[in-house]
């Protein structure tokens, strides 16, 4: 149970919660460039004052899945200076090390005889740090192999989760903590909804289960998301990295019955309003059932300020007339929101002379108005601000009447007309999207190909296409294999067409198959799948309420899918196929 | 004394010297992935079966200076594996750690109470890991701070090097151990020439003085190699790195006195003469000033072999028609070598059953006949050897008559002559330099620009060749704020051509500064330079043999200087610029 104040005894577990520390974020920039460091290395200071049994990290250390000599350099520097030493640790392990950590030595680090460890750090990977390419590595493992921090929740399959505790006692305290590294929402989402997730409880009660995740966690399009309601409610606690802003309190869910906290990041990764917030780490407390958390302020974060203004509320008069007299005003409102940086920093930190440069961000809604170049606008804060290049964001809201045409279900419309009046910004998916449609790949999937690009881009991470595109061929040339073709069909007729129509349907079945869909690494198919339905038969298969039947349901269907009444009794029909395994925990 | 056998007791060091690991290379290959940590791993391995002191690694111990998450994963894991342990290092550090190791926490790490380390590793950086971008940081600080490695000999200073011995000692052996980075070799030449290359020695003449460097030892052009007797005649031995041809004995120099053992790599990087013969590590037992030196053979190494063959010694006729014997008898000569790789395995292997594929590469001279595509040549022994692109290198020996023209001093043309004869390959160094001679670049230096575009290609270093540009562009800004300008030339004088004419002269004494062709880094300039004499003027000092002026001398003039007398009266004029700061060193 969630309290206000718990007094530290011998059977409190203590521990500091962090996520999303993104160290190596801008780290080339002149000014901000040693900024992520800076507040990871306070991080750990604040555990070793706290004198925390253990630290938490919700994933996304690092800002990139392959960082630079520096970001090691720093992390581990700080690692060694901050969580190795005499003080014992007295959280016991009560798990088999091998079946819960994956470091490539199979032990946990604070019970390696070679090893001090004062305070272990426990950290699953996020999108920033997940393992593809490079022998499935992530950067988390080669601080796990070198002792200083514990990579745990490691998902090794792709077809079916078991999240595994970590199962740590101290005194008559025990903690069951799981961890889930980042799977693609979309993904993660159908195999919760398809309950191809499973948790391992310990078989007593007496137990306190907390869970480390790092997914979208709201605000976006229903089914790239994870719903707080597909955890199972036996959990007591929720660690949800991945989203940046920093909500400073665990959040009850009614339904569920635990609660759930969203750290946010140690650094603004984005000049956007999830960043905007307070940021924090979290000391918790926790004592047999019961736990209470203490906020701490980060000191060394760089105070930043971000304001909206739609030109169009303001007295000005739109056309090219008034530029100078926007530009004007824009500059004023630049010059306010440093001294409100400024005011809010020396708040914070009443003895410090120097105060660091602020980001400052201005969302201008300029449609009508004439603008200059962002980079020329903002080019005249160098040395007031820590952003010279964008200190201006300007944009157009979208008119309604570019929302006509949409084929999918409510949910995600509504979802989708709020996030696009927010602005005009190109995305790279669009663009990849765009490039595809022109293109008509027959057997690589776009929706993988798309995430594969997005890889590349993020995580700089060479590999990453070409592993997909070994993957997807090696899958390809597999399901080819498999398919049962009928000869007579294929060679027995000399008619060039009856070939070509027996060949292009073969190439539907085979863009039919849902594994095709995903970045299948290293799994081979293993059995031979049954013979595909077409399209119009799934239809009918769902309206029949057999559960062995629907099985075969695929998930393309429900993309395209584009009467509601259709979704509703597909949904209905899909609840229905949890098999038991899901039944017991509730809604799913 | 290098002695036949030592028998160790308390008072021996029992080190393990190895180099050039190049733990990474060809890392993505299907077949040699995994061969480069396979031998790292075996070669820990024998210092631990030797219960060494120490190892001493005398650089390259990755293939590039950012390694991959799975070359650090690999090293790390052997390093905790083999180097960590309850064995207390009986050595003493007797030096202060903050002086003479660079790991950002300046200390040893067996002394480290936090870890457990049983044999210290002690590595300098070679030219595949060096320091350039990304702070200065060259992925051994990496492992550095993690305490795995501790990194020595670390060079600080672009214009003057000290080298500061770790100062070691087990029962009454006390052992000097010197090392110096890679520094680019024209640089370092230059810089042992002039007397800018300092060691520094303890007082008594009781210590085992060894030396690590990594260089070109010999056959390169004499201004490129650092030559044995440019070192200190006080060292006792030196283990040289950089150099991958394995010499199994130290050799003794007669002038110098001390022995120089070339370990050579423990991974062949090329398909060339120099990576033939066996790979091995030495044991090396020093007492007091005795010390004796025990090789042992790698057996994880693949076996490589290589075979010259000139077409025109064969009893093949030259011409088109013979093009069919040619492949015939280069294809029993590739399965001779398979044979005999094969052979040579098992002898080394005699209880193995499984044979790895080997090296196999045959040279083939074949001026006048006619051969084919080499990849499609190789291709054919897919699954019989572990290079399958690269079995056959063709090449023509290059006609006397294409040497002429040489406007260098002899000892260079003769050099050049014989590595000429050796290959038609393309050197990435000669493609720059023809497009460089193209363009006129007035401010950026040839040579660094070439040395960066090399180190960007070699190293996978995306920093390097900004951080060279920044610099040039940095150190130029100084110098010319700097230049004494004539107002009235510059201002008083409305001839445009008067005005163009000041500033090509401008331009020239810039361009003639010797500090501008080095990468300078973060060093700026000091002092306001002394005005500076033309070419013709700096000759004529070079005859006045008085030690002030001399100073002035600028190297850019000993590259165009084409007399030999010449050279050898500058050469003469050059030893005198010591300062007195060499001469109780002997020679130099």
């Amino acid at each position: 149970m969630f309290l206000d104040k718990i007094e530290p005894n011998e059977n409190t577990i203590k521990l500091l919660l962090t996520t999303d520390n993104h160290v190596g974020y801008a780290e080339n920039d002149p000014i901000r460039g040693n900024d992520s460091w800076i507040t990871f290395d306070e991080i750990l200071k604040i555990g070793n004052n706290y004198d925390v049994d253990m630290i938490i990290q919700g994933g996304d250390l690092f800002h990139i899945n392959k960082p630079s000599k520096k970001s090691l350099f720093h992390v581990i520097k700080s690692l060694r200076q901050q969580c190795m030493g005499d003080k014992p640790c007295e959280i016991e392990l009560l798990s088999d090390p091998t079946a819960v950590f994956s470091n490539g030595l199979d032990s946990v680090n604070y019970e390696d005889p070679n090893l001090n460890i004062s305070i272990p750090m426990f950290a699953i990977s996020g999108n920033h740090d997940d393992a593809t390419g490079e022998g499935l590595l992530s950067a988390l493992d080669v601080l796990a192999v070198s002792g200083l921090v514990n990579n745990f929740g490691k998902v090794k399959d792709n077809e079916e989760i078991t999240v595994s505790p970590v199962l740590l006692k101290k005194g008559n305290t025990q903690l069951a903590l799981y961890g889930m590294a980042n799977v693609r929402d979309e993904r993660l989402h159908r195999m919760f909804r398809d309950g191809k997730v499973k948790f391992q409880r310990p078989s007593t009660d007496d137990w306190f289960n907390l869970f480390v995740i790092h997914q979208n966690h709201a605000q976006h399009a229903y089914r790239s998301c994870i719903p707080e309601t597909f955890l199972p409610h036996f959990l007591d606690f929720v660690l949800w990295g991945h989203e940046h802003e920093c909500i400073p309190s665990p959040i009850h869910n009614k339904e569920t019955t635990f609660e759930v906290l969203q750290a946010g990041s140690s650094v603004a990764t984005a000049l956007s309003e999830g960043e905007v917030a307070d940021k924090k780490v979290f000391i918790m407390y926790i004592e047999g059932q019961d736990y209470s958390i203490e906020p701490v302020q980060l000191t060394t974060v760089r105070p930043f300020v971000l304001k909206e203004i739609e030109l169009s509320q303001t007295k000005l008069v739109a056309g090219s007339s008034s530029k100078a007299d926007v530009i004007a005003l824009l500059i004023e409102e630049v010059e306010k929101s440093i001294l409100q940086a400024n005011e809010k920093y020396l708040k914070n930190h009443p003895n410090e002379s120097e105060i660091p440069l602020p980001l400052i961000r201005l969302k201008v809604e300029y449609t009508g108005f004439e603008i200059e170049n962002a980079q020329r606008f903002s080019n005249r804060f160098i040395g007031k601000t820590a952003n010279v290049n964008d200190v201006v964001l300007f944009y157009k809201k979208k008119t309604p009447k570019e929302q006509v045409k949409k084929t999918k279900f409510d949910a995600d419309l509504i979802e989708e007309s709020i996030s696009n009046t927010k602005t005009t910004e190109l995305q790279l998916q669009d663009i990849i999207s765009d490039f595809l449609h022109q293109t008509t790949l027959s057997l690589v999937p776009e929706i993988g190909l798309n995430e594969a690009v997005k890889k590349f881009v993020d995580n700089d991470d060479k590999n990453t296409i070409q592993t997909f595109i070994n993957n997807e061929t090696k899958t390809s040339v597999n399901k080819l294999k498999k398919i049962e073709i009928d000869d007579n069909e294929f060679y027995g007729n000399d008619d060039e067409k009856t070939q070509k129509t027996a060949f292009k349907q073969l190439l539907a079945e085979l863009k039919g198959d849902p594994s095709l869909m995903e970045i299948n690494i290293e799994e081979p198919i293993k059995e031979k799948p049954a013979p595909k339905r077409k399209s119009k038969k799934s239809k009918e298969i769902l309206s029949d309420d057999s559960d062995v039947e629907i099985l075969e349901v695929n998930d393309n269907d429900v993309d395209i899918l584009t009467d509601e009444d259709e979704y509703k009794s597909k949904k209905k029909a899909t609840r229905g196929r949890g098999r038991g395994r899901g039944r017991g925990r509730g809604k799913k």
